[in-house]
C-alpha cells in the first residue's frame, strides 16, 4: 500500500505504485489537474529508475512528461488504433514510468532500469508498449510513414504519434522523412517536438541554432501548431486545430523545458548559452536526488490536498545501487589523456582544427574549444554534414579532428568518410564509447561494428589505445606520421587496467606489443576493456598451468606479418579477442593472415567477439553475457584447449 | 583548324577545338549571345565525349551548361579565390567541356571520357579543374561549408558556388548542411539549383515532390533567387540583387530545362509526369547522335551568322566507339531474371511491398510498379527515409523489398539497417549495381565496399547470384526460407557469362556449387563477373597443366564449415576471389575459417581482390588494372604456385 511520506531522507529511493496512478486518474478534478499531478508522480519514478540505474536521462524525460502523461491518459485510443513512441529515445525513462502506470509494461520492471533482462536505455521492441527502437537519431519520422503506410495497405486505421526532440531535428534524415509525408498526404502522424532548447550539453540556439522551426516544417507542407507543451489544455487545442485539416501531416512544436518539475533541474535555471547543462544524462548525486524527491513529493501532496484527496502514498526502497561505472582507485580514462594529447598537438600546428557534432563534454572537447575558440566548429547532431564539412577543410590545407560516438560516426557518415578518401584527403576521426560497455545505453550505443563498417576504406588506418599513456603516442602517429586519414577507436568508461606498458614502448605500425610472458598460447587484443579482461584471464588460466602470452595490438587493420609469424613461433594456440561482432571483426582480419602465412607448425587458432545483438545491462553484467569476462574467458579457452 | 561542316553525317563525330571558343568570347556581342553561342558548342563537345565514351549524362550536363559558362566565362574571378564545383556531379561532361575550353584542363583529355587515365563519369579532385569528389548526392553545400570555415581561418578569400540538382535535394544532408551555414553567415557561398525538374528517370514531381523550394531554402535561413537559368542576364540579376545581403548564404533557384539544347532531348519534351525521361545517362543512339549535333551546328551557325562571323569550324573524327558495355549474344542479365522473381513473389504474397530510391528503370522494377501500383513506394533519393520506412513497415507486418544501387544502399543507411536488424524486422535488400565494373561511372558509383559495410549487422545474409538461373532460388530463400533479413547484391551490366549450373542445383546456405573440375587449385568466388573471369582463368591455367576448381560460394557470410574442409580435402591450394576491397571482404571470410578448422595438411591460400581505390575506364579496362581478369588471374596464380 505504500506510506506517507513528509520527508525524503537520504539513502532512500522512492516511488509509486500503480495503485497511485490509478487513484489519481478518478480524482475529481478538472483533465488538467489530474495530469499535472500523474506527470509529476511519473517524474518521481522516472527519477528513481536513474537513481537506481546509476545512469538515464532525466531531462529530456521530464521535459516530455506532461505530453506523454496526456497522450496516453486523455488523448490516445489504442482501440482505435492510436499508438505512441520516441524519436528521442532518450527519454525512455519517462515512457517506462507511464507505461507501467498504465499497466501495459509489468511493473516490476522499474526497478531493472539498464539491467540485464530488465528496461533498456533506450526503446526496444523486445520491451512490451514500445513500438519503435530509437536512441540513434532523426529515425522516427520515416518509422511513422512506414507504419502509415503499412496500415493503409492493411486497412488498419489509428493515429501515429511520434516525439522528436529539438537538438535531433539537426540530423538530415528528419528533414529527408518530412518531404514525402506531406506528398503522400499523411495525416494520420502527429509528431510533437519537445522543444526544450537544451541538447546534451548546451543550447540548441549555441550549438546549431534551428531557426524558425515553424516556418520549416511549413514550409515542408506540414501542418504547423506551437504551444506550451506543459500545458495540456493547449495541447489538445492544437491538435483539435491541426485536426481540422485531415489530409495533412501534423506537427505541434511543444515549447517545454529540459528537466521540467524540479526547479534546479530545469533548463531555465541556466543563467546563459554559455553554461552546461548538468541533468542531460547520469545519474544524480544523492543529495540531489533528495532535494528533487522531497520538490515532487511537496508539489504532488499540495495538489491533493487542494483537491481534499489523501496524501501520496509511496513505496521506499534503501538506495543500495552501486553507480552504473564503478570507479576505483586504479580506475584509468582515456580521455583526459586524449584532451591533453590534443591541445598539445593544436599548440604544435596550427592547421589542427577540431568538429563535433554535440558530444563537447564526452568527446574532452571543452578545453579545446576554450583555448582555440576559432578552431573549434561545433557542427550539432549533423554527422553526415561534419565529415563532409572536414573533408573540404582538409584539401583546402587544414587538418581536421572529427569527433563523435563509435556507432554514429562509423555508420551516419559512412559514404562521406569513404568520399573524403577517395579525394585522398587527410582527416583524423575520433570515436568514442567504443566498445560493447558501458551497457546501459543499450545496443544504439554501443559501438561493435565500427571496425567492419570503416575498414573496407582504402588508406585509413584504424587503431585503438590500450590505456592513457597509449593516447598521445597513437594520435601524434595519426597526425604526423601518418600520410593518410585515420580512425582512433576509445573507450570512454573509466576501468581498472591490471597492466602496465613497457617503460620504452612505442607503437609501431601493425606490431604489438606483449603484456603478459607465456609460451603457450598467444592472446591478441586491443583497447583498455579487452586487454584488461585478458591479462586478468591469464592470470587465471597461469592457475591451471595455461602460460598466456597476451598482445596488445593497436593497429586493427595493420598488420606487420614477419612480428606476427614470429609470435607464433613454437605456440600452441592463437586467441583473437573482439570488442566488437566476431563478423569483420579484428580477429578475421589476423586469422585470414595466417591462412596465408602458411607456417609449417600453424597454431590452432580460435576467436571471442560478440555474436548476435548483444543485451543492455550494467558492464559487468554486460561482459559477462557476451562472454568476454576474465572468467568467461578463462573457462572458454581452457575448455577450447581441452585443459 | 577544323573544318566548316554543313551537315553532319552518320558514322563521324563532331567537337569544335579551344580555339573556337576563345574566338567566341571575343565576338563583338552582347555577353548574353556569346555566353549562349559558348555554351552550345560546349553541348556540341559534351555529347562528342559522351557518345565516344558510350555513356554518361546528357540531360544534366545540358540543362547546367548556361549556368557554368556564365560562372566561367563572365562571372568567376579566380585571382579573387573564386571557386565552382558541382554538387551532384552527374553534370561532369559539361563541366568537362567548359573547363577545357579556358585551357583549365588538357585539351585532349575530351577523347577519353570513362577511360583509363582519362576524365571519369563523375568529379574527381585528380583531374585538373575540379575541385570536389561528388557523384554520390547531397555533400556539395557541406563541402562549400567547409572550404568556407578553412578559408576564413587561412585569410584566404572568394566566392564558393556550387550547383546542386533537384532530385538531389531530396537527400536530407542538404537540409542538414543548410542550417549551420546560415548560423555562420556563410555569405560567400552561392548555392545554384539546376532545377530541371527531371530526376534519373521520371519527373521530380512524380518521384518525391520539392514543393516550394523558395520557402523552404528561405525557411533556413538562406538568401534566395529564383530566375531562368538558361538566361544569364537572368541569373546575373539574381545573384546581384543576393550580393546586397553579404552574410548570408545565397541560393538561386534557377529554372532549367533537362536536356536544354536539343529539342528532342529537352525533358519538355515529355508530355507527362507518366512518361520517361530518355536522356538521363547512357550514350544516344548514332541516329539521335547525328540529329542533336544537326541541331547544335545549325543553332551556332545561325548564330555566327547573325553576328557576321565566320562559320563554326569543327573537328571531325570517325566514331569507332564501342559502346561502354559490349553486349554479345552470349551476354546475360540479371535483372529481367530479378524482375520476373519478384513479381512471381509478389503474385504469391501479398504482403511483399517495393521501395526505391530513384532507380525504377535501373532496378527493374517498371513492371512492378504498374502490376502493383498501390505496393511500390517511391522514395525518391532518400536512403536513410526509405530504409527506416521499410523497417516500420515490416514490424507492421508487410515484408518490404528495398532497392537502390549497391554503393549508396550499404553506406547512406547504413545504421537505419542496423537498426532495423535490431528490431529483428525482416526486410530485404537489393543493391545494384555490384563491384568494380561497370568502370566507367568511376569509385562513387563502384559497389565494392557493401560486403565489409553490411557484415557486422546481426542476423542479415549477404548473397549475390552467379547468373540469371540463381536469381530467383536466391530471392525466394530470402523471402520464404530465410527468417532474418537479406542483402541480394546484384551485378547490372551484360556479361557473357561462359558457364551454367548444374541442371539440379539449388544454393544451399553456406555451401558452394563447382562450376570446373580441378584437383590442384580450389578458386572460390561469386557473382557473374568474377566467377566468369575464375572459369576462363581455369581454362587459360588448364592450358598450363593447373587444374583450377572454381566453386560459385553465392553465400556472402554464411559458411558451412563442413562442407569447404571437403572441398579442401587433397587439394594443393585456395584461392578466393573478391569483387569487392580485400579488407573485409569474402577471402577474409573464408580464410579466418580456414585457420580456425585446423587442418593437418591445410592448402596454401591467397587472395584476389581490390586493393586502393579503382581507377575509371572501360569495363575491361578496369577489370585488367585491379587485375581481375582472367589473364591477369592466370598469370598471378600460376606465380603464386610456382608453374
Amino acid at each position: 500500500m505504500g506510506d506517507l511520506i513528509g520527508t525524503a531522507v537520504e539513502g532512500a529511493l522512492y516511488y509509486a505504485a500503480r495503485d497511485e496512478f490509478a487513484r489519481i486518474k478518478c480524482l475529481t478534478a478538472p483533465p488538467e489537474q489530474r495530469v499535472a499531478l500523474y506527470a509529476d508522480v511519473a517524474r518521481l519514478n522516472t527519477l528513481y529508475m536513474i537513481a537506481r540505474a546509476g545512469s538515464g536521462h532525466i531531462g529530456s524525460s521530464f521535459s516530455s512528461l506532461d505530453i506523454v502523461s496526456w497522450l496516453y491518459t486523455l488523448e490516445m485510443d489504442s482501440a482505435a488504433g492510436d499508438c505512441y513512441f520516441s524519436s528521442k529515445g532518450h527519454d525512455a525513462p519517462g515512457l517506462y514510468a507511464v507505461l507501467t502506470a498504465e499497466g501495459l509494461l509489468a511493473e516490476d520492471q522499474i526497478h531493472r532500469l539498464r539491467r540485464l533482462g530488465g528496461l533498456p536505455g533506450h526503446p526496444d521492441v523486445r520491451i512490451a508498449g514500445m513500438n519503435a527502437n530509437t536512441g540513434s537519431l532523426g529515425m522516427g519520422i520515416s518509422k511513422a510513414k512506414g507504419m502509415a503506410i503499412a496500415r493503409r495497405l492493411l486497412a488498419q486505421r489509428g493515429r501515429i504519434f511520434v516525439l522528436t526532440g529539438d537538438g535531433e531535428l539537426q540530423e538530415g534524415q528528419i528533414w529527408e522523412s518530412l518531404l514525402s509525408a506531406a506528398n503522400l498526404g499523411l495525416g494520420e502522424i502527429v509528431a510533437i517536438v519537445d522543444h526544450n532548447k537544451i541538447q546534451s550539453d548546451f543550447s540548441v540556439n549555441r550549438t546549431s541554432s534551428l531557426g524558425d522551426l515553424v516556418a520549416k516544417f511549413r514550409a515542408f507542407g506540414w501542418n504547423v501548431q506551437r504551444c506550451d507543451g506543459h500545458d495540456i489544455t493547449a495541447l489538445a487545442a492544437a491538435l483539435r486545430t491541426l485536426e481540422q485539416d485531415p489530409a495533412r501531416p501534423k506537427v505541434i512544436i511543444a515549447d517545454t523545458i529540459k528537466g521540467r518539475g524540479v526547479s534546479f533541474m530545469e533548463g531555465t535555471s541556466i543563467d546563459s548559452d554559455v553554461e552546461m547543462f548538468r541533468f542531460h544524462s547520469g545519474a544524480p548525486q544523492a543529495n540531489d536526488y533528495k532535494r528533487a524527491a522531497q520538490e515532487l513529493i511537496d508539489r504532488c501532496n499540495a495538489r491533493l490536498a487542494s483537491l481534499r484527496a489523501p496524501m501520496l502514498r509511496l513505496e521506499v526502497v534503501e538506495n543500495t545501487a552501486a553507480p552504473a561505472v564503478a570507479v576505483t582507485h586504479t580506475s584509468q580514462r582515456l580521455f583526459p589523456a586524449y584532451t591533453a594529447a590534443l591541445i598539445a598537438a593544436a599548440e604544435r600546428d596550427p592547421r589542427l582544427v577540431v568538429l563535433d557534432a554535440d558530444l563537447i563534454v564526452d568527446m574532452g572537447l571543452v578545453p579545446f574549444s576554450e583555448r582555440f575558440p576559432t578552431r573549434f566548429v561545433e557542427c550539432g547532431i549533423a554527422e553526415m554534414d561534419m565529415v563532409s564539412q572536414a573533408g573540404a577543410m582538409a584539401r583546402q590545407g587544414l587538418l581536421p579532428i572529427v569527433h563523435s560516438f563509435a556507432c554514429f560516426l562509423s555508420t551516419r557518415p559512412n559514404e562521406q568518410i569513404y568520399n573524403n578518401a577517395s579525394e585522398a584527403s587527410k582527416v583524423v576521426y575520433i570515436g568514442g564509447l567504443a566498445g560493447v560497455i558501458p551497457g546501459g545505453p543499450g545496443h544504439s550505443h554501443q559501438g561493435i561494428r565500427d571496425i567492419a563498417a570503416l575498414r573496407g576504406i582504402p588508406g585509413l588506418v584504424l587503431v585503438e589505445p590500450s590505456c592513457p599513456a597509449e593516447v598521445a603516442p597513437l594520435l601524434d602517429w595519426a597526425l604526423t606520421e601518418h600520410t593518410g586519414s585515420s580512425y582512433l577507436r576509445m573507450t570512454s568508461i573509466p576501468y581498472a587496467v591490471p597492466f602496465v606498458l613497457p617503460a620504452d614502448y612505442r607503437p609501431s605500425p601493425g606490431r604489438g606489443v606483449v603484456l603478459t610472458d607465456g609460451a603457450d598460447v598467444v592472446l591478441i587484443t586491443y583497447g583498455m576493456v579487452m586487454l584488461s579482461e585478458a591479462v586478468k584471464a591469464a592470470d587465471l588460466l597461469r592457475a591451471r598451468g595455461l602460460q598466456l602470452r597476451v598482445i596488445n595490438l593497436p593497429w586493427l587493420n595493420l598488420l606487420d606479418r614477419a612480428w606476427l609469424a614470429s609470435e607464433l613461433a613454437g605456440v600452441r594456440a592463437l586467441c583473437v579477442l573482439d570488442n566488437h561482432y566476431l563478423d569483420g571483426g579484428v580477429g578475421e582480419f589476423i586469422l585470414a593472415a595466417v591462412a596465408e602465412l602458411g607456417l609449417t607448425d600453424s597454431p590452432r587458432c580460435c576467436r571471442f567477439a560478440i555474436q548476435g545483438l548483444p543485451p543492455c545491462g550494467s558492464n559487468d553484467e554486460v561482459l559477462r553475457a557476451v562472454g568476454l569476462d576474465a572468467p568467461s574467458l578463462a573457462s572458454a579457452i581452457a575448455k577450447w584447449l581441452g585443459q
